[in-house]
C-alpha cells in the first residue's frame, strides 16, 4: 500500500492499494485523530455498476466503524451527469438529513467523481468528500486534484468547481472487474501522462530507472499495474503543489483535451472521455511533428501505445477545422485566444497561448 | 467615501459612498495596477427594477474605462432564485463568450447578488465578481462576506458556495429609490447587527461615542445612513476576519435566522427576509427573556426599534413549535442538534449548541 501526498490548500492523501475498498471506514477515521472524526452520516452516491459491485462492500465498511451509511445510485455514463441527477442527489442529500459535518463518498468513475464532487461542494456551500474511483480513468486522472464539476447544454464540465476531496482511495483491484474498452480508455490519460513527464518515479526495482512511457512500452501492464497508477497520481500532484487553480503549469494536465472535449461534443458523448483525449493528443502530436516541434520517433512510439491499447487515433464525424471550431468555447479560452498544450519531447511540454486563427492553422496547416 | 478593507483568504475592499456607482469602471481597474487588470468582458447580472434603474450608468461606468459590458435581467424576487433562472444567466454567459479572465457584475438586492454570485463561482469552475448592491440589506449584509446560493425545493440557499467578490461598490444614494417597505425589510438585518455588536464603530463625530443600537434610536437614519452602513459591514469585516467559513464566530451572524427561515419557507416565501429576520430576531429575544438571559429593557428597546421602521415582532401563520420543527432542516444544523445564537446583551450574543428537544423547549416554553 502506498500514500501519495498531495499538497493544496487542505492537503490530503491518495491510497493505492489492492483490497483496501473493504477497510474505507478505518482509513477515513484515520484521517483524523484518534475519536475526533466529526462525521456520523455517509452518503455514499455511486454510479449503478459501481454500486452493484461494491455498494455493499463499501456500506459495510464504513458500518463497521459506526458510521451511518446509506447508498445512492445513478444510471452509469456521461448522459447522466446533468443537472437533473445533480437535484436527485441534492434531494437524496436532504431526505438522509446529512449535514455540514458529514460526508459524502463518491464511488464509480469520473462521472460519479465529478458529480458526487460538485454535490460536494455547493451542498449546503461545501461538505467533505472521499473519493472511491474504481476506473483507470478516475484512478489516474480525475479522482485527483479537486476538478469537480456536470456538463451542461453549453459545454462539458462547464459548470463546475474546485473542492479537493478529503482522501482517495483507489483500489487498483477494482480495476480487474472492468470491460476491456473501459480498462483502455484509461489508458488513453495514462498515454497523455507519460508524453507529460519524462522524470522517473516509477519504483519498482527492475524499472526504476525508467520513465513512464518506457515502462509501458517494456512492461506487463497487469502486473505493474500499481506502480502504472501511483506514476500517473505522483505527476499529478507535482503538478497541482505547484498550481492548484489552473493558472499556469496544471494546463499541462490538459494535453489532448481542447481537441478531445470537441470530439466528445461532437460525438454527443458517444466517444468516451479517454479515447476523445487520446484523439486529440494524436491531433497535437502530429501537428508538433509538422511543424518540427517534435521528432517522428516519439510520434512512432505514442501509436505504438495507442495500438497496444486499442485506442483510436483520429475521429471521422468531424473535420478538424470544425472541431478546432467546436473546440473555441472551451474553458481554456480567454478573450485573445486559447491556451494550447504543445509537445517537444516526452517529459517536455510546454504551454503556448495561440489566437483561434493561430490554433486552427496549427492543427489543420 | 469610506474604504472598509475585508480581510479573508483573497482580501478586497467595500467602498460606502454617495454617486459612486457611476465610476465602477475606474473603481473596478483601481483593484490592479495600472494596465494590469485582466478583464476584457463584464457580465452585468440585474434583477429587472436595478436594471431599469441603474443597468445604463453601470453599462457606461465600464465602458467608458474600455471594457466590453452586457446586461442580462430577471424578473425581480425571491420566486427567481431557483435553478432555472441560474441556466439562463449560464446561458448568457456563454453567449456572450465570458472567458475565465472575465468579470461578473452583480447588480440589485440580495437575490441578485446571492445567484450572481453562485453564477460566478460555478461557471467555468469560478470566474471573478464584483457586487454592486442597490438594496439596504444586500449593503449591509448579503453582498459583503462571500456566501452565494439559490433556493432548491428543497430548501433555501441549500445549494451554494463561498467565494468572495473582487470588489464591493455600495452606492447609498440608490437606497433613495427603494419603496419603503424595502428599505424597512433592510432595517431588520440592522437591528440584528446593532444586539450583535455593542462596540461603537460609528465615526459620526456626535455620536462617535454610542453603539449602534444607541445610534439607530437617537439619530435621523436617511441623513446617517452612510454611517449606518458602514458601520454594519464594520461589524461583519470583524467577525469575517476570525472566521471565514462560519465554523465558529460567524455563525453569530446568524441571530434570529434559523427562526427566520422556517416563517420564510412556511410563508411560501412572501414573507421577505429582512421582515422574517425581525421575526426570528424578536422570538429569541423573548426566549431569552423568558430564560433570565436577558433583560426586559434590551427587549423592550429592540421592540421599538422594530415599530420605528414599521418590522414585524411575530408571523400568525404558523405555530412556533411548527416553525421550530421546519427550522430542523436548516445549514446549521448537525446530527447532534442545533447551532443557536442567544442574546444575552446589547454587544453580548453567544452561539450555544441544543437539541432539537432543547431548542422546541427554548421557543415555546
Amino acid at each position: 500500500m502506498e500514500r501519495i501526498r498531495i499538497e493544496t490548500e487542505k492537503s490530503y492523501e491518495v491510497i493505492v492499494g489492492r483490497g483496501i475498498l473493504e477497510d474505507c471506514g478505518q482509513h477515513i477515521l484515520q484521517i483524523f485523530g484518534r475519536g475526533q472524526c466529526p462525521y456520523q452520516k455517509v452518503a455514499v452516491i455511486a454510479d449503478d455498476l459501481a454500486g452493484a459491485i461494491y455498494g455493499r462492500k463499501v456500506l459495510k465498511g464504513l458500518r463497521e466503524v459506526g458510521l451511518e451509511a446509506k447508498l445512492f445510485t445513478f444510471p452509469h455514463g456521461e448522459n447522466s451527469k446533468n443537472n437533473r441527477v445533480l437535484n436527485r442527489i441534492y434531494e437524496f442529500l436532504v431526505n438522509f438529513g446529512l449535514t455540514r459535518t458529514d460526508l459524502i463518498v463518491a464511488l464509480g468513475g469520473g462521472v460519479c467523481g465529478d458529480m458526487a464532487g460538485f454535490a460536494a461542494a455547493t451542498c449546503m456551500r461545501g461538505v467533505d468528500y472521499v473519493q472511491i474511483p474504481t476506473t483507470l480513468i478516475a484512478q489516474t486522472d480525475s479522482s485527483v486534484g479537486g476538478k469537480t464539476a456536470i456538463n451542461s447544454p453549453f459545454g462539458k464540465n462547464l459548470i463546475g468547481a474546485f473542492h479537493q476531496p478529503r482522501l482517495v482511495i483507489c483500489d487498483i483491484q477494482t480495476l480487474s472487474t472492468l470491460p476491456g474498452h473501459i480498462f483502455n480508455e484509461g489508458m488513453g490519460e495514462v498515454v497523455k501522462y507519460a508524453l507529460i513527464s519524462g522524470v522517473s518515479l516509477c519504483q519498482a526495482s527492475e524499472f526504476s530507472d525508467l520513465d513512464l512511457m518506457t515502462l509501458l512500452e517494456q512492461a506487463d501492464t497487469e502486473r505493474y499495474l500499481d506502480r502504472i497508477v501511483s506514476n500517473c497520481i505522483k505527476i499529478k500532484a507535482d503538478i497541482i503543489r505547484k498550481d492548484e487553480f489552473e493558472q499556469g503549469d496544471r494546463m499541462l494536465l490538459n494535453l489532448g483535451h481542447t481537441v478531445g472535449h470537441a470530439v466528445e461534443l461532437a460525438s454527443g458523448y458517444t466517444v468516451r472521455h479517454g479515447n476523445a483525449v487520446a484523439i486529440g493528443t494524436s491531433a497535437v502530436v502530429k501537428s508538433c511533428v509538422r511543424q518540427g516541434l517534435l521528432s517522428t520517433e516519439v510520434e512512432q512510439r505514442f501509436h505504438e501505445l495507442l495500438k497496444r491499447f486499442h485506442l483510436p487515433a483520429s475521429y471521422r464525424g468531424k473535420s478538424m477545422t470544425e472541431l478546432a471550431k467546436l473546440a473555441s468555447v472551451d474553458k481554456k479560452r480567454d478573450d485573445q485566444g486559447i491556451q494550447v498544450v504543445l509537445c517537444h519531447g516526452v517529459g517536455d511540454c510546454r504551454i503556448r497561448h495561440m489566437t483561434m486563427e493561430e490554433w486552427d492553422r496549427f492543427l489543420t496547416a
